[in-house]
């Protein structure tokens, strides 16, 4: 009796012990929930495997439904849908997850509607200095280069720069010199040149918001909503992409912030801040202030939370973009892909310019945060 | 009866669950001790608090005793006594963390001895191309500069970048345009220029070992152990500090790989890949194959491991330095504090020039793996 007694004792403990556990994770389950549903701009998850798939954003911070005309939504949506498709057809033909982030970019890269190669955004002495880098997530090699000038597809100098060279960052004449090795394509300055980066940089000559060494440091809070749709600001452009081998790449290019002070690198070269991809985890590319980026090292982030705490790409990307970026003070956004082929997004500004395709052939775009 | 017996049944199986759990505990409490045994050059930790703190080191791979002549190991050990005396005073008397970290690197950016500041490595056409970064743990602002020349103290410019300036990080031409602006002291070239260094690339240019973009690149293991004693290769300064006022800060100055291609920026001026600071965690400063902590995020995963996993200082050091970094062929080390004062180091390497003091004021100094 009393040893029945002290066996009932125990159940009872297991039990109450078994119903706090439940409890808790009830909690936790409702409290992601709640967390999640604030969330703009998540993919459709059907639990299948994709074969493959390529992910693209074209910047986060678009421009509003009222500034946008029906012309130039189509010729957005139009890029997205050709740098999807140039990243599909070599991903079908079992090219590689590289191939594809670098073709894909390279679309973006040569339209001059985005922040990127063609279309990049001004220092504020006037030139085009790029920013761009990308990443192996299968031998974990990447490359990158910074403040570079006249280079046409800068995705292209960064492989070079992974898979020709020894280093993982160059910048400024040394990677100018480095293109010129490697024999790349080297533009003049009028290339880059368009009228509505141009202007966006004249606007801001004449603002009164510093932005250089010699007068005290940019609030960092005083890039608002209101500037987020402005040329130039946030049209970065970039890849994940998983190829047929399972293998996963990201790649991520720019012309920066407009009005930076010549010889500012962003976080678009920076491996683990902008790009970064490991077979182990997820590719990831971001957008927005890279200055926050580089201090969060978002894409690093959303990867080793994954890896340390066996949370689904989608949960990861969330709480690293909307929980953690917006804590310090950063906009943006990420997209991803993983090595099941989910792929995630997340943005916390009123759209971002994005993309994805998987083996249906089905380029999906979008650009507001309601679509 | 029956009752009782299924009260058996289940008391017996949670009684194996337990055992199992238990099991699972004592292998992974061995496995730990395994790896942690293998591990050199730990601090010791007497679970106490320190009120402050600072951990500095002067590159990982040192000369071997034979190669070491009594006078310049004494000069290795007063430069390192020096540098951690010149932090010390600045915490002793209630100064912040970022102050004492920018004290101590100058103090061996500008000895000879050191690859950073006066000692820097050449690039292969025989310039001196600097790269520093510096964080503060308590706003996780921060501030770089790559392959900038004639700063004589780059980590005073990277603390330039941080607080006077809305960029992360800045390279070549326009960091030092910026310097100027900020009435940085800039050197002619000669103030450089030794003979250490300077013997070290003509030894290199005269052998076979290609390092340029034109050439094939480097195998990534080419850097063995007879070579990571040559001048150059790996004596990259750094330090981090917890200062009376809880905060952490970390900073990094380098010139370099030896024979490096211009415009080549390794890990020291990226955030996150070796220097990072967040008081939430811990404050990390990294050494060795740039390129390698370049694609790992060194001090960043140090960082997230405490985060994600709650584990101690030291683990996350030995497991990211000893583990994660040996798996990816890289070679060097890291120097790290925590908000409570604990101090960790870890290196692959023969040795580190390494140093650490506290609220007691008495310097520590280490070269070898031994001591």
């Amino acid at each position: 009796m009393i040893k029945s007694e002290m066996e009932n004792k125990i159940k009872n403990r297991i039990l109450k012990c078994f119903f706090k556990t439940a409890c808790l994770m009830v909690t936790l389950c409702l409290s992601s929930f709640f967390i999640l549903s604030s969330c703009s701009g998540s993919l459709p998850q059907d639990g299948e495997r994709n074969a493959f798939g390529l992910v693209i954003h074209g910047g986060a911070g678009v421009r509003t439904r009222e500034e946008m005309t029906p012309e130039l939504e189509k010729a957005y949506r139009e890029e997205l849908e050709k740098s999807l498709l140039a990243g599909y057809e070599l991903l079908a033909n079992g090219g590689s997850s590289v191939d594809a982030v670098e073709a894909a970019i390279r679309v973006m890269e040569d339209s001059p509607l985005f922040n990127a190669g063609k279309g990049a955004a001004f220092t504020r002495e006037g030139k085009n200095e790029l920013d761009a880098s990308i990443m192996n997530g299968k031998t974990l090699r990447a490359g990158g280069l910074g403040a570079v000038r006249g280079v046409k597809n800068p995705i292209s100098l960064a492989r070079m720069v992974m898979e020709k060279s020894p280093h993982v960052l160059l910048v400024d004449q040394g990677a100018l010199a480095f293109a010129k090795e490697m024999g790349m394509e080297i533009m003049p300055d009028d290339y880059f040149f368009t009228e509505r980066q141009w202007n966006s940089l004249q606007r801001r000559l004449k603002e009164d918001i510093p932005y250089g060494g010699q007068l005290p440091p940019e609030p960092e809070d005083s890039l608002g909503s209101d500037e987020a749709t402005d040329a130039g600001l946030f049209e970065t452009v970039g890849a994940v992409a998983l190829d047929k081998q399972g293998n996963l790449a990201a790649g991520t290019s720019t012309g920066g912030r407009v009005k930076k002070r010549p010889g500012r690198v962003g976080d678009s070269p920076i491996i683990g801040a902008s790009t970064y991809a490991n077979n182990r985890t997820c590719a990831v590319s971001t957008t927005g202030l890279g200055e926050k980026h580089m201090v969060l090292l978002t894409s690093k982030e959303i990867s080793s939370l994954i890896d340390h705490k066996g949370i689904t790409l989608e949960v990861a990307v969330k709480d690293v973009v909307l929980n953690q970026l917006v804590k310090i003070g950063g906009e943006g956004g990420a997209i991803s892909i993983d090595k099941q082929g989910n792929m995630a997004w997340a943005f916390t500004t009123n759209g971002m310019y994005r993309g994805y395709i998987n083996q249906d052939g089905k380029a999906v775009v979008k650009i507001y945060d309601d679509e």
